[in-house]
């Protein structure tokens, strides 16, 4: 019975060209990122936050629901941070819930953000956040954006080269929007709850965001529309169409647009990032030769998943990269000693400053040719100190033994916690010892 | 900062009120499960799973994908066949898959089930599926059923209920199909790719699945339907209203009705099922005193999810009862020689015959006064006979102190584990003994 689930090239989640790089880049949508200078105008984003959460029936809404311990609206903010022309960011939050939100952003360090307090609507609270771009030089338009990108505060995983898309769209038609195409058949139904007819799939598609408007057509939209509009309303493609005559430019954006909207997606969200952060995995050997066998059992066990191995001897001279791109470490031993090289490691990784946005897992593997064990209580006490520094320390006892086959046996066994460790990184197992 | 995400009672997912009962009932959606004489009718379901699985990206169709050892379509089978009056369930498979259907069929003991070869399109193939059902007594129409359900494989989650309701509804009116409200607003494109308009969403919906049709109607469908309907077409409901002017009754169901798409609706799916498995913890405490300090930890561990926990000193006389309905076990002991009784646990659920559908957790928390070890090599042993059951075992080492900061941070720490052991059930970690 074959059914193992490899992944293939085109997989929707895609896979980062490089460590540190978050969210992942898009297959099926490898436009080049452009370079810095090709957007010479200005570009604000408004990132409506005020929703309730009824749909994920959890008592707190789903936009500070918290995913690896961050809440998923700072992986949104992330997300636009990190587009170098993009200028600034108005989250719009319901009034209860601005202490929190700033909160977020000083606990995460966001920069380039302000928190405006949301409308009674969607449309209204979209409002306030262009309205307060515009704010910026009062009877001036010299501090306007030129294109105003709107975003939902649950959709994390947006690419830099669809956000160019969408904005240079905007600019040149006023107003452009990222489309899928549906996934169900959409029907018509009759007022007594049967059916009228099944539209033709292909001529309709689900509008998704991020939409992008010159700040003109966005904020006259929004001076023309009624206040029916304001009431009920929610696609403001359709405002821009009907106030301004501005018909949106329509792009396909790749799956991994979708809205989180039921618990369900947080799971989902959750497990595309942690695909994310376990992609990359060093192995430092410390010169061990022991240490290559355990690179070939890893790299068998990783093939079924995204993740990938590189092994190096040490940290030192060019290998100090390692320290400042999201990587996962393996540190292989056979010197009781070396828990304090652990702990030098542990130094560097917070002198680097890596290790606020993500958890970073460090296991340590002990290979002990007497049976000795590995000062636990040491583990647990250094473990406790880098959770401290969202690095999640875990410890395995390997045995060696004059017997290839059990020996190959217990290599084949690291590999495999070691993969879940960095896979699952649950905060509750740091400081574990485990044995192989 | 409080941003914990509790469930509310209306949790989509909802919770089964019983342990063993698969999948979750829905909340929002709780009318009465009939009683079994009120379907005396004829009912047997048609599960096309021929699909290739492009969307998620992946090389193995996503319906038999895995989730906790277990591919997708035998949960969907399984929901199912534990509905009595669905007399037989036809699963239509592409030709290249009918072995491994039958394989899956077999390891998973699933009765009622017939395999059929699929055709080249989603139509042909859910005919192929309706022929078969009428095909079993040739020229007479004893055979046939006076309902088909129309499901997909890769929607595990239905409830006996909603099928009830799709199943009288077509009996009713010739057709039934499940809708819910469209998540995005439909909007239509010229063919320049710009936006025409929005559709008003309060007067479409998502067509999803189950459907149901009387025989005659669905049957009479695919005889009329033409070859362009079998190479384009997608909607059953659309056949049945075009070819047998039969007007579907359309019922709002719940939304894990979602159709497994993407690879991260898999990880949504494997979630939802984990929450399920773990719901019901039984704790053995041997009539030790200490066991009601983890037993509270416990409790206030388990407020943040749905977990729910019942302590028994024993599994003699009624608690036997326990062996039988899909609980993980938390065995708890103060004695060295105690793993006699966890393998003699082990033995018991063995003999009820439970784990072969989800596996069980059993975790051995053994305190200890003296600071002695724990029996690793036992554990190993064991663990590795349970998992040939399908029974994950786990160990804890408690260490007693006198002193009650220390004492209370232990037990509180041994809930956490034993928390995450159960929710994460990693095969990987079977056998470990942990500290606390």
């Amino acid at each position: 019975m074959e059914m193992s689930c490899r992944n293939t090239s085109s997989d929707e989640a895609g896979r980062p060209t490089h460590p540190g790089t978050f969210p992942t880049s898009q297959s099926g949508n490898s436009g080049l990122v452009p370079a810095k200078g090709d957007v010479d105008f200005p570009v604000c984003v408004v990132l409506p936050a005020g929703g309730s959460g009824e749909r994920t029936g959890l008592q707190t809404p789903k936009q500070f629901c918290l995913l690896l311990s961050r809440p998923l609206i700072s992986y949104t903010i992330q997300t636009f941070e990190r587009v170098s022309w993009i200028q600034s960011i108005v989250v719009v939050v319901a009034k209860e819930n601005m202490d929190l939100m700033v909160d977020i952003i000083q606990r995460f360090h966001h920069t380039k953000v302000q928190v405006v307090p949301g409308g009674s609507t969607r449309h209204r609270s979209i409002r306030n956040g262009v309205l307060a771009l515009g704010e910026q030089e009062e009877g001036s338009t010299a501090g306007r954006p030129k294109v105003v990108i709107i975003h939902d505060s649950v959709r994390p995983f947006v690419e830099e080269d669809f956000l160019y898309k969408i904005t240079m769209a905007a600019r040149e038609h006023g107003a452009a929007g990222a489309i899928r195409p549906l996934v169900s058949t959409v029907i018509a139904t009759t007022s007594e709850g049967y059916l009228d007819h099944s539209l033709e799939r292909a001529k309709y598609r689900a509008s998704e965001m991020p939409q992008g408007f010159t700040y003109d057509v966005i904020h006259r939209a929004y001076q023309r529309c009624t206040e029916a509009d304001f009431d009920f309303g929610t696609e403001c493609l359709h405002l821009a169409l009907q106030y301004c005559a501005t018909k949106a430019k329509l792009i396909e954006g790749p799956p991994t647009l979708w809205k989180v909207t039921y618990k369900r997606d947080l799971a989902a969200a959750e497990s595309i990032i942690k695909d994310t952060v376990s992609q990359w995995v060093c192995m430092i050997t410390g010169g061990c030769g022991h240490a290559r066998m355990l690179a070939d059992a890893l790299r068998k066990d990783f093939g079924s998943s995204e993740m990938e191995l590189d092994v190096i001897p040490d940290l030192t001279g060019d290998n100090v990269r390692y320290l400042s791109k999201g990587w996962n470490f393996i540190h292989f031993s056979i010197h009781g000693s070396d828990l304090a090289e652990v702990e030098a490691m542990l130094e560097a990784l917070e002198a680097a400053d890596q290790t606020l946005l993500y958890p970073v897992v460090v296991i340590w593997v002990h290979l002990s040719t007497d049976g000795g064990a590995s000062e636990p209580a040491a583990i647990v006490e250094l473990a406790s100190a880098a959770k401290r520094l969202n690095i999640l320390l875990y410890a395995i006892h390997l045995q060696q033994s004059k017997d290839a086959k059990r020996w190959e046996r217990s290599v084949s066994k690291v590999a495999e916690i070691i993969s879940t460790l960095i896979r699952e990184r649950s905060p509750s197992l740091a400081g574990q010892l485990l044995q192989a």
